[in-house]
């Protein structure tokens, strides 16, 4: 019953995170990998000999056709995403697709459609609904921890990458590489956004990439303000500018109090709050220090395996993707921008807390290493 | 020698902040109360009998107009700090204004103007720039401590008061109150702004003030975003909407490293600093914990004395108003203001250091509280 | 109704601590100063003209005999503590005595003694009993919060004194001097010690004090340990061997969780509190930041007026006392002590808590320094 | 060229810990499992059948003599380390032991005897001195930034193992188990001890391990001073009766500054360091959070492979069991003990930087996982 796995794209997102989640999910025999595909011929055969499957898949489509895959990984350059993850989904393929889902809300609205009709599952990146942390947060806002939420802030930025020229380059930027993990964060907590607007450009000019200077075309600095109806609003603070930061990765006022997520959306430390009622922080620490960002892997499969929906919704992904487009037009212009789309509320029902239970159950790490 | 002070509005910002350095300065003869004016009989008569005054003045002219009065203070509410700083300034006058120094910004360029031809001097509060935290950060920052500042955040807000209902009705509002000191320390750090956007709005639309429900008109949540030119942008995050926060007052990410100022602009509770190349962060324990955010009166009596020109500077009073002015309209319409005015860096003379270790030596507290 | 008050020891002590503690209970008419003595010229006539008074007394005796002094504080050197606190208990009059209560036990025997029978109040520092942040720790603990207590750790040191030749001289040193607050502060929270052992010496054996290098012959550090029965242990490090530090003041580890005070037990900068139930830190903010440690003289007033006895007894005293004598004991040969004495649990009562809200009622201090 | 191992005890320490340091060796054929040995037949058999060896070997002395046997890890209960340790050197075997190498001095001292004569290598654990936080903390130290070390205080303690009987029986305890990693940093930083006093009991009397009660009949509570020679003092604070600490682990405060490791000595989370030049902390994050307590097995094999001398000597573990031994003895009757033995200082040589810098280069975490 173990499931069958197409890889669109070796590089490095796959190299590391995702073949990390990939042997784990192989270990006990849930999952293995019947095909895989990049259009460098070097990191093809490096994961081909890895998974001891052929070397020599002309195309994506030899993937999504495989009969042996049932689950198809979309991690190839971020404007491929939509087509592949749509041609796999049109095959009835479950497909888990990094972010951003696709570069246009065409494109993405067709993922949802294609989703909704089924057969296939759609799990979007980013995966941080699933992280405990965030889980807990999310609990604690719904249960009127801090009341009414009025005013937020979120930070997600470092010094940029010294590899990978696409991160400069236009259809890159900061804004879809780290400024949506911030926005969907928020989107969970607040819910649907009505208006945005941003001041988004280059603030250094020309970078370094593989040994190699290049001028910078796309945006490596922004800030987004996000208004969630009735004069709540919220700032994103992102770019390839920050060269350490501390302070908390999401801080959220309500009118009874205050919720923090601690270190940053995709690798939390943990959580603290402040009630009125209590005069007093309770400081949680971090209950999962080895989750890991791929995790949306993990529950494509669980899924997939108990029949059941997955908690990150594809509606979901759509409205990020509607705010980043719409801040990189009001940076564009200096005009605020409605938001169309809406959007579920993640529940957390009974069968991911079986899954969470379980999945402790088999990491868990007593005291002391032992 | 001492100097006769002229105290305009006698209310919570006298009686508490500012009486207490009247006091200070008072008691080694630096200065005196001459006169003072309030339109409640029963504060103006309860500060005259404080400092054996005539308790019968009629207006805020006998006050500027007094003989023994060298310096004003217009601690009135806002809508009357333009004219009456004003009225003073042309009579010759010194003058300390509280913030906003006017609420348009053709008063604040009659005030810049009169204090530009003298022989009066003017401050203009918020007086952060004085603290010795803002000085050592803005020294570091000019020393190139962090490179070229690429982005950063402010935040200053709590729950709002619940006296003086002028603060939620027209004319009032958390960005005049509380967002100035943010946009005042940025530009003190960057430089002078050239566009502003921002989301601004009436969160909580009821409040109980003095015991008594009332509608609130002025804005209490408000999320504004500068441009400091060349792709360089800050986030200011103000509102009577937070209710405690646990976070860097400021935080600026330079192209080498990051800088935070801790606690609130007007109240320091040290700083800290990011060096890529030290690969730690040097975190510096408030140096001065009983500052106090009056120091401006201090100051201007400093400067007085030894005929020096103050270290904040009206332009800079300006800026800051310009800004906020601006913010209010993009809040109002979503469209980004460009800013046309500029101001002069603060400039920490030999005679502002003598007059810090001066201080000091009368404050010194030692270990033990000896 | 005002109470006279008679200084013994006009040095620094006095001059900076207690002195602003006396003006601020003389401004509402509560004390007055009748007499002070204090064998140095200078510092005896500097304070009678101070408070305007007699400046050629001519003994302590003068000031214990004066007829309008109905409080006597002992601010003296620490060998004269013992015999000029109770020379002031047996004319009948109240005392407040600064740290140690005497150097022998004999000494603190008698004025134990002497208190018992009154009818004169005795008050002996440390008074950290009385800040709200030890309060409330104690509070906690004693309502179960970390269930039985079972091991603690505290500290208090500093770089040590540069005047005050005495602290190094034999009589002086960091236990009577520091060391004491930690252990005031642990049995306060664990009840009487049973056994004690100590390393205690020089660590530098010269120093420069007033400007002058000297042989050091009093303790400059020391770690102790103490048994409180049932194999439950604190250890208290303290020493003019510790330039700065960055760890709770005082960690309690008891069965269901850990308790810790922050900043110095003798200047609280809040608390925080694990239990194993609540899976998270409660930080408290320090609730009084302006507390003084000379608070002791504030409470003996609001005992005298109101005819209550004060929190802290001087049993309590006593125990320190036998401890810090022990510690030395042991420190010189390596072999544990037994301790004999006990004393009661502080009782905060009614009285005290009203006491308490008056004194935040007149002190408060609104947000924004409003 | 592939290291032989022999495993003697394959209980908690093995299966978890150590079996992973194994698998990461083994993966580049650096070492492979020869023999296995544990009383428990259950633990024996899943263990040789992980790495298909013989699973019916009669006793520790088959795995010893094993010809493919060059490396002997002695993880069995504490009694039998020293007796296995000298076996296995004795054949001339490299041997890693748990802590403690040995329970009795007698026994230790011959183990260090064994290891100076050759050929095999002894490396006893704890194995801290191989982090690089433990390593930079070291490396300041030594640079002189703290001055001459005075004072220190460090901690290790947790709620105690539900597991494992032994813990709570003759022989076991908590200076065993958890004080001595302590005991290890800081006489690595200090130098030789010179004298011990402690209070060690049991504050616990009754525990549940695996679902039953059961009197506990070892130390569970500990407090240790150390005296360093020249009034120079340590203080450790173990035990199983701490739930929950936030402080440092180490701190160690000298003439010119303070110097902190933060997290566990075991398990570092950066470090601190405060100079008085500087007037402020230098905070380091935690530059190896991946970093395992049980590299001293990758260094063992480091050394073997290289032909150099490991960093941590025999020697200093001989020194720590006496210090701990002493405390036990000291906490008994309530006297000081003398310490006699001594130990070189740790040399970190250009051929441990080497195998660091190759270490780093393998295990290399870039930003955001990839």
């Amino acid at each position: 019953m173990s499931l069958g796995l197409g890889v669109l794209g070796c590089g490095s997102v796959f190299a590391g995170p995702y073949r990390g989640m990939i042997d784990r999910l192989q270990a006990p025999g849930r999952v293995h990998v019947s095909a895989v595909f990049d259009v460098d011929d070097r990191k093809r055969c490096g994961a081909a000999a890895q998974y001891g499957v052929d070397p020599e898949l002309g195309s994506a489509t030899n993937v999504i056709e495989h009969e042996d895959v049932e689950v198809v990984l979309v991690l190839t350059s971020m404007n491929e995403h939509g087509p592949l993850a749509a041609q796999a989904l049109a095959a009835g393929k479950h497909v888990l697709v990094e972010k951003p889902m696709a570069t246009s809300l065409e494109q993405a609205r067709e993922l949802v459609e294609l989703a909704r009709r089924g057969p296939g599952l759609l799990v979007c990146a980013p995966h941080i609904f699933l992280s405990p942390t965030f889980r807990a947060v999310h609990a604690s806002v719904r249960a009127g921890s801090v009341g009414r939420l009025l005013t937020a802030r979120a930070r997600y930025g470092w010094a940029g990458p010294w590899w990978g020229e696409w991160f400069y380059e236009p259809g890159g930027g900061s804004l879809f590489d780290l400024g949506i993990y911030n926005v969907t964060s928020l989107c969970g907590l607040f819910g649907p956004a009505r208006r945005v607007t941003a001041l988004v450009g280059v603030a250094v000019p020309e970078r370094t990439v593989n040994g190699r200077t290049m001028p910078v075309e796309a945006d490596d600095n922004a800030q987004v303000l996000i208004d969630f109806g009735d004069a709540r609003f919220a700032s994103v603070t992102t770019g390839f500018t920050m060269q350490k930061y501390r302070s908390p990765a999401i801080e959220v006022y309500g009118s009874e109090g205050t919720i923090q997520l601690l270190g940053d959306d995709w690798a939390p430390e943990g959580w603290e709050l402040w009630r009125n009622e209590d005069a007093s922080w309770r400081v949680h620490p971090e209950s999962d220090p080895h989750w890991q960002w791929t995790e949306g892997l993990r529950h494509l499969v669980d899924c997939i395996e108990t029949g059941r929906a997955p908690i990150t919704r594809p509606e979901h992904a759509y409205h990020a993707l509607e705010i980043v487009l719409a801040a990189q037009a009001a940076g564009s212009d200096g005009v605020a921008r409605s938001i169309a789309s809406d959007f579920p509320d993640p529940v957390y029902d009974r069968a991911w807390e079986d899954a969470e239970s379980d999945r402790f159950a088999h990491d868990r790490r007593s005291h002391d290493g032992l």
